[in-house]
């Protein structure tokens, strides 16, 4: 069903902005508009009345039912839909053509339909949303928090799946199989980011994948979910020793725990994200591993598993004012020693009432057993 | 390990016309030329000599053992990554700074980085790097014909999940589940789109998704399936009705056959893919539905889930010529008739020694038992 409440005030935001229309090309938009998701989303908001929905003919009806606006265009095929988003532009643009339209400019709007769009409509001025869009999805609302609650609870199953499964002469990929089964089988509506089951010297990586490599034992194993429900996420990241921890292995983990701890500290309205690296880095350094911490270890989560503030992909977001009612994560930076492998601990919070509450709850011990 | 033979044809490509660089920002042409996938692919490809991979610090020894690449940058921080490539391409366009840059302009290139990039180095010229790739990657050798079949074998597991679960009061989300999970313990590396489960009124869909809403008893399911392995795809689609079919569901599935069986039959090599569509359009019209056929019914699948010729987003490739040694998909098209619902029937093909040779293999009954 269509959010009028969520409507009316990006449009307020657009009016502010002098942006006739936001063209949303992206899920996390159109679900955070229209409550459900769609395999291609085009939709189009104008600054004033009602969103125009681009569809399919034969998805009409049920569209029209589901988010229940009072003008839907219909595209007959994949190429058409292009151009009757086109179309819809240049009849709200009128006679002179000339408008500002917004459009998300970030991982997920494909390079080539922007420049299609730019070529076919030189007349446009094609500006980013998210002045309009990252403020008013930085605050949660009930359902959303709801949604996210959900999400963390399933997260949270994956996490047990993970420690139950993990053993030596497993795959990283069987590993990832159960947890993204058994988060389907919780509810949950697929992940994010694929699951991370990085092992042995893969710990250490920034990113991940659930390889065909075999855990064995004595390996750091991370691992990192992002389930989604009803397009909301959650991220939950921990790391497990199959078998008994070296000393390195078990100092490494000690001070992950402590600098996290130290960061959640960091939490408050007011605080700016890079307050929470800043508390992390300070334990990391006190204990020696300061030249491998990777800054960044605390971001916005919502429809996006990175929201805004995502410091590791915008460095200016280290300034970013942290607010009640946002969700974020602490946790986020893997500490990869080389020689010792890597460690990431991390949780999903809500900030509010000026505190972080945790609603990622899972409390594995670091050490799994050889034999679960 | 780096595939020299596939990078010097590449090279040689790129210098026919004039691009000093490939910059790769996507998964399909990292594993291309690499034969790994990771998990923000960054590399350069110049038109002469050996290729530049941009990872992290903390991966830098594992990235130089499985691909043996001769120079590898290295960044600290995903922000410090972008400056990286960026230098990296001011390095090789020495002190003028003008040279051309190849860039895949294609749905997994975000339209931020592309912005961010060119407004970082105005003096680049920035071009599509299709007229490089698209023809080098058409034809498959026969280690890429392999990993399809093992990709082909794996989608047929997740059919015969679907097959097995499908029955009235499941969800299509729980479905999905189970096929997903089946695929994966299959061997196979996650799915290039979501596994769709279309039930009901939903089987009319263009695209689709596995949702809450429950199977019911009649209802008709359309199942499409993309898993990968290794990185390469095979797409497989079924459609079932779960009980007795009505008179209309059989017809609609009856026609749909000898539709996909026609353009199956006008695979050959120089036929244009459009005489594929034609072939199946006939059956569709002269059984009267054809004013419900959506054109596009063929499209080529590799590293990407739909490759060129893609005619349903490009219609210029409706005149793409057919050649030996490239794998496609027929069936691609759903038919969708109001009041009845929709049918897809999809498989995957490779043209060899002038003849399509089935590589997805699944001959389940349209009717599915009500208690499997």
């Amino acid at each position: 069903m269509l959010n009028r409440d969520r409507l009316q005030k990006a449009q307020s935001r657009m009016r502010e902005r002098n942006i006739d229309a936001y063209l949303i090309l992206t899920h996390d938009d159109y679900i955070y508009f229209f409550g459900e998701d769609r395999f291609q989303p085009r939709a189009v908001i104008p600054a004033n009345g009602p969103p125009i929905v681009v569809t399919f003919q034969g998805e009409e009806a049920e569209v029209r039912e589901s988010i229940g606006v009072d003008d839907v265009k219909i595209f007959g095929t994949v190429g058409q839909q292009i151009k009757d988003v086109v179309g819809t532009m240049r009849e709200m643009a009128g006679n002179n053509g000339s408008m500002t339209v917004g459009v998300q400019m970030w991982f997920n709007t494909p390079a080539f339909l922007l420049n299609l769009f730019q070529r076919a409509n030189p007349k446009i001025k094609v500006v980013d949303i998210a002045p309009v869009m990252d403020e008013l999805r930085l605050v949660k609302d009930e359902e959303e928090v709801r949604l996210i609650q959900e999400a963390a609870r399933i997260a949270a199953v994956g996490m047990n799946t993970a420690a139950a499964w993990l053993r030596p002469g497993i795959s990283e990929n069987e590993v990832g199989a159960e947890i993204e089964y058994a988060m389907r089988k919780a509810g949950g509506h697929g992940v994010a980011t694929p699951v991370f089951v990085n092992s042995g010297i893969r710990s250490g990586w920034l990113h991940g994948t659930a390889s065909d490599k075999l855990v064995e034992e004595g390996d750091l194993v991370v691992v990192d979910v992002v389930p989604r429900y009803q397009g909301y996420c959650a991220n939950l990241s921990r790391t497990f020793v199959v078998g008994p921890p070296t000393p390195q292995q078990q100092e490494l983990f000690d001070v992950y725990r402590r600098a996290q701890s130290a960061g959640i500290a960091a939490v408050r309205p007011g605080a700016r994200n890079g307050d929470i690296d800043a508390a992390a880095r300070k334990v990391f350094t006190d204990a020696g591993y300061g030249e491998f911490y990777i800054p960044g270890i605390s971001h916005s989560i919502g429809l996006d598993f990175e929201e805004k503030p995502r410091p590791t992909i915008h460095p200016a977001d280290f300034s970013f004012k942290l607010v009640d009612g946002m969700t974020l994560t602490v946790g986020h930076s893997v500490l990869s020693v080389p020689g010792i492998g890597g460690v990431r601990i991390e949780d999903t919070f809500l900030l509010t009432n000026g505190q972080p509450q945790p609603l990622t709850h899972c409390n594995i011990p670091f050490q799994l057993p050889i034999n679960p």
